[in-house]
């Protein structure tokens, strides 16, 4: 399997590249090649050739061999699997729309290069934020690959949202499931969980109503300022966990009667205005997924889901003179 | 099974205790407790919970829950397996001496924490440089303890030797076998490959020996220097593999026919001073290590072999009024 990441200098793929190459996406019977990408300046270049050299020294007998590049067309070649990591952060006294604009130029490159070079069956995770819309600007950019292609990343958020739960009713977090991230992978986002069980019961008869509406959603909400106030640092093993969780959901699918949050293109489903990119609970199977169907949507849950919709809308405007007719 | 980390907050801990919450060390089906510790310092603490909060949001199956301690005697309670990550770094213009004393000090402490608290047949793995010495430090302070309970880490210079090999032969990783690591974690240790092979091949008969003794050796022994060189940050992904690998195999016993390098005290084998920590092929079997006997030494390995135990003895004397009688 040829599996490709952008921003391979940073420290999400610090975690991610080593936690691949040991075998923790595809098993310990499948070899991976690695196809490394980073921005085209010495420091990056050299920084990138460093964690080469550590993935060469772990001595892994899952790891097939490497490549670098600074060329996306290059490096994203018959990839099978493409983490798109590397984004621009938020500089100092940057807008917001500026960020969105910054990105775009990345994310659109990326997309015409996936079209490119990728296998027509590649499957691509957009990580860098703003991701959703990020993803939406590498999917319009490649409009010769299948939409269902692209994919953002909220599973992070879903894991936040399954530990919160956990500590809240003293159960382990592998207990907790089928628990929703709606929207957009940003403060806006909405864990819904209305579908959610708790070992054999439902979450809404052992979680705390009030708990959960002013408490949970807006810790898990937060929870990324929150890693940075106490670690100094952004979330980045976490986040690498959460893309190897997705990564491998997609390709090997999930299991029966659990589902996964993943932002994909929307084709209106629980009308969302279509062709954002949004998170929807999703099943895989094959390779493919599927979001799941008729969940009963509550007021509350609706007027949630609008509002993290309202702000993909915005963010789409925003860099819509980007986008590809 | 209860592991216990040193220096909580630190890179290579940012590595391994993500891979170890996921299960990599003892597999899939065996729940974990993680006791971190770290200095009694608000910032290291606050960084030291940062971390915790990730490992919260990985939702690992794995993982049973942690615990985190700035008194090595609470940290270590009950331990099965401890990685003692945490030294002091060299300062600018700290003599050799007065680093190997700094960390006396604290591995001393730790010693005599392992035998108050820890469980008896504990596996403790040092980390932290200078590693052999250190160890050879905790372990005379834990003299309740066996002294076989105590190694040092290697395994990162075996991994890189095999890596060597490999790309000058051009065969996988996975392909080289028994190549040995003699002495010291330094850049006096002996990497040796009288008795390697590669594929069906004797290691003699496919490498160029001039090429090995005047390129790789070199190259392994300053390989710590090389990444630091390139990323700027000293090796934290590949030292946490190796730990995981070095664990791994003490616990679950080495493939018949293949040996790994550990730090072990030493009882004399291969005239080596008997009391130091000295890497030695080693077997494992049951949790269990042996030290492979019975192996030709050439004259060019003796002379090697003996200049990294020169060092070591001489690390000793430079911090012996520390050690008890």
């Amino acid at each position: 399997m040829k599996v490709a990441v952008t921003g391979a200098a940073g420290q999400i793929n610090y975690s991610l590249l080593f936690r691949i190459a040991s075998g923790q996406l595809f098993g310990p019977d499948v070899k991976v090649h690695l196809s490394l990408l980073e921005i085209n300046i010495e420091a990056a270049v050299k920084a990138m050739e460093g964690v080469a050299m550590e993935l060469e020294d772990c001595a892994f007998a899952t790891l097939d061999g490497y490549s670098l590049h600074t060329d996306p067309v290059k490096c994203f070649a018959d990839a099978d699997c493409v983490f798109l990591v590397g984004a621009k952060p938020r500089a100092k006294g940057m807008e917001r729309k500026d960020l969105l604009k910054a990105n775009a130029a990345i994310f659109s490159a990326q997309g015409n290069a996936l079209a490119e070079s990728a296998s027509p069956d590649v499957k691509v995770l957009v990580v860098g934020n703003p991701a959703n819309t990020n993803c939406l600007i590498a999917q319009r950019n490649a409009a010769s690959l299948n939409p269902a292609n692209f994919t953002a990343m909220t599973r992070l958020d879903q894991n936040r949202a399954i530990t919160q739960i956990a500590q809240h009713t003293n159960k382990h977090a592998s207990e907790i499931r089928n628990v929703i991230i709606w929207g957009n992978h940003s403060a806006t986002q909405f864990p819904d969980i209305a579908h959610a069980s708790v070992a054999d019961a439902l979450a809404a008869d052992v979680v705390d109503d009030a708990w959960y509406r002013n408490e949970m959603i807006g810790k898990v909400q937060k929870r990324g300022a929150a890693i940075i106030e106490s670690r100094g640092f952004s979330s980045a093993a976490s986040a690498a966990s959460a893309a190897i969780d997705h990564m491998r959901d997609w390709f090997n699918g999930t299991i029966d009667g659990q589902w996964v949050s993943m932002g994909v293109v929307s084709s209106g489903e629980y009308e969302i205005t279509s062709g954002l990119v949004y998170s929807y609970p999703c099943t895989c199977n094959k390779g493919e997924w599927n979001i799941v169907s008729g969940l009963d949507i509550a007021p509350f849950a609706r007027e949630m889901m609008k509002n993290t919709e309202d702000e993909l809308i915005e963010e789409r405007n925003d860099i819509a003179t980007l986008l590809p007719i």
